[in-house]
């Protein structure tokens, strides 16, 4: 893979940007914003992921010599604009909510305000990155809170596409799971990681208790043992009787896991294995994990539901241009105006409006493109959601990295708070609260 | 991203080498296959994909300090296999389908045979990109069979993860698209590259005659002009005023296509504008592009629905331990026993049926674990599925980079032919031909 993120660029974004430098409108001053015009699947919050990777991504944003020998072969833009690419660096602001916070039907995700050409041409990566991670960490805390206080791990890597594996297994985290499988999750972002054996364990075995004998030698008895692999009563009582009744754990990954897991909990306290965990792995979503709230089900492991968005496998936001300046440096603002993808033009200053701790209403204060003098003070129940983030093309390390996540994450935890009781169902349903535009005079 | 693949690993996999590096089972061969059980989603097929760079990662997956580092200080692995890995090298054969080809339920679609060690730790490597690439290959295919001739461009990358993006770009060109927005899979692939402009360059300027006549100066009379910012019916008007009847196309990503590209084309060719193309490109999958085969449409661009697998973002393949030697060094034939997700032990042979060129069945002939003695001469109206890809861990170089691209794209055209006709059918089936297990004696 390149080390340079700027070919992740639609062809037609360098385009534009040849077109604008030929005809002047490169260095106007524009407005761009990320949002999402709705939630799909009937969910009743969204939750927003990957800023704190974008923004490294936008710093690495370059074109180095073998990018622009591509763009200069394949006559995709002409000389002028190779020469302006040669020197890019993004050097305008990027403000957006915090990553991990909620959002809803209109909310101002991520604004980016520069020329238009350095504006333009980060579409693609800055869509590529918050649809993805962002469509992962919403079906992720819906995972999360169906799951309660129950250990859940993400173990999917193998069903997404080797990157984007370890970005859903940072988005899962952030959104509330506690663990990955992933090692270069842990590597690049400090997540916890875990895991024991796979069935090719036991049929690389002359026979399941060497399996099991071996695994307990290199591992201890605290490890957890895969009881499904021939027949789930036998290898439960192979389990016990070779790790006593100490041992950790067990892990059943088939079969009907309500019956499944209450057998074996009554098999496990009948031998004295009272306090040995059972993890349950097969084909969860957010639906089977609530559906085993009542199990004695100690540990959730959760694979192509959670990296798949679990039926929304993008969150479908999109990036506008909502106002730029005309020729004499007045704001304009600007929107689509056809029937079925129209949006609001204007700049977008957003507010969580709370009664009592809970949120109420999204409240989206449009402005021209000055800064919106709308502020926290004018609105004492409403909590602001949108922080700088880059300044004059300067990043905020603070979103970045290991620290980045951990942020995020209990960020997350924090407004997860908020949400009135009925944004915390799983059926399809309107947004868990409304969004209400406000018209700044 | 990290240089290495190596940690695109489930942690499972290296505690698994641990323990049989220290019970002595490391060192037996083993044969790993990957499958799919069933063609999730109803299709009628299954389009390999992403083989080639599979390869490549294989070839890459080594473990530096910085990898051996993070084991270490995580404690994850003992110093003996810290030792184990850095020697690491896949040394063992990898045979499989040729990419592009067609797979079935059962079909072996790659074969990696080696020491456990070896093999064992290339699992989320193997099914990350076989089931990425192929779930987006697949979907492409029906897009591709409902488009015809006429000519179908990827432009998904904003609504799949960065890399992923590239990844499903060469996925779909693979099966049967013809170009793609993304610059990076244009240079890392050599898939050509499309685009223009989107809506934000007309918003950018004064008015939509100040957009059209400057992307017109800059890209000639040829280009492609999106119509539908503010009056489609408008917006034509003033494309073919300022570039006359010669205009190369108009694009419509808005509205309910059959009818918006019928007025269109009247009204084009009103203008003399015959020779004018028509791109949509709104939300398009495979249903919408089938419907819009009696309009007057011209090109085709799609996004979600292609990166996303159109309702099935992963095959679903299984990477799985199915014959292994026994301490005496005889092959023995494994499998879960378990019910709801058994599978056949042993090493296969596949062999495509054809009559008169037509396939009628998939024949998997199932061995013991040595070499299958089945052969196409044995099958005379049977085609060989599987290809040798590595052996003694050297890869064979044929398969990969941008040739190995162009290979597999060949290689899916002439196969889809052999396809039946009810194959071809978008709807919801079994698949198009059954699975027929033979046991050699």
């Amino acid at each position: 893979m390149p080390a340079s993120s700027a070919l992740h660029t639609d062809r037609y974004e360098l385009t534009m940007l040849d077109a604008a430098l030929r005809d002047g409108t490169a260095d106007r001053r524009c407005i761009f914003e990320v949002f999402g015009r709705r939630l799909s699947g009937g969910r009743r919050f969204g939750v927003v992921a990957g800023t704190g990777r974008l923004l490294s991504l936008i710093r690495d944003f370059r074109f180095g010599h073998e990018e622009l020998r591509f763009l200069r072969d394949e006559h995709i833009v002409d000389a002028h604009t190779i020469d302006y690419l040669e020197d890019y660096r993004f050097t305008g602001t990027i403000s957006g909510y915090r990553e991990g916070e909620l959002y809803f039907p209109g909310s101002p995700v991520l604004t980016v305000e520069g020329t238009f050409a350095e504006a333009v041409i980060l579409e693609t990566l800055v869509l590529s990155v918050l649809n993805h991670d962002s469509a992962v960490a919403t079906a992720a805390a819906r995972m999360s809170i169906a799951a309660g206080d129950r250990p859940l791990a993400e173990m999917g890597s193998r069903r997404a596409g080797e990157s984007s594996a370890v970005a859903a297994a940072r988005a899962a985290y952030i959104a509330g799971f506690t663990a990955t499988s992933n090692l270069e999750a842990g590597r690049t972002w400090g997540i916890p990681t875990m895991g024991t054996a796979a069935h090719a364990w036991t049929l690389l075995h002359d026979c399941e208790e060497d399996a099991f004998r071996a695994q307990l030698d290199a591992l201890g008895t605290d490890t957890t043992l895969l009881v499904d692999t021939y027949d789930i009563r036998h290898g439960v009582e192979t389990a016990v009787r070779l790790a006593g009744p100490r041992l950790g754990g067990v892990r059943l990954d088939s079969g009907d896991l309500p019956t499944v897991a209450a057998e074996v909990r009554a098999q496990l306290d009948e031998l004295g294995a009272t306090g040995t965990r059972i993890t349950v792995t097969s084909d969860l979503d957010e639906f089977a994990i609530a559906a085993l709230a009542a199990s004695p089900v100690d540990a959730y492991g959760v694979g192509t539901s959670v990296v798949t968005g679990s039926g929304v496998p993008t969150a479908g936001m999109v990036y506008k241009l909502v106002a730029r300046q005309d020729a004499a440096g007045g704001w304009v603002p600007v929107a689509k105006a056809s029937t079925d993808k129209s949006s609001r033009g204007g700049r977008k200053t957003a507010f969580r409006v709370l009664d009592a701790g809970t949120a109420t209403r999204e409240t989206i204060v449009v402005s021209d493109g000055f800064d919106a003098v709308a502020t926290a003070d004018e609105h004492p129940d409403a909590r602001a959601l949108q922080v700088e983030m880059a300044r004059g093309g300067d990043i905020d390390a603070a979103h970045e990295g290991t620290a980045g996540v951990e942020a995020a994450r209990g960020h997350h935890q924090r407004v997860r708070e908020e949400l009135p009781v009925r944004g915390l169902a799983l059926s399809k349903s309107d947004p868990a609260i409304p969004s209400v535009y406000v018209d700044l005079e």
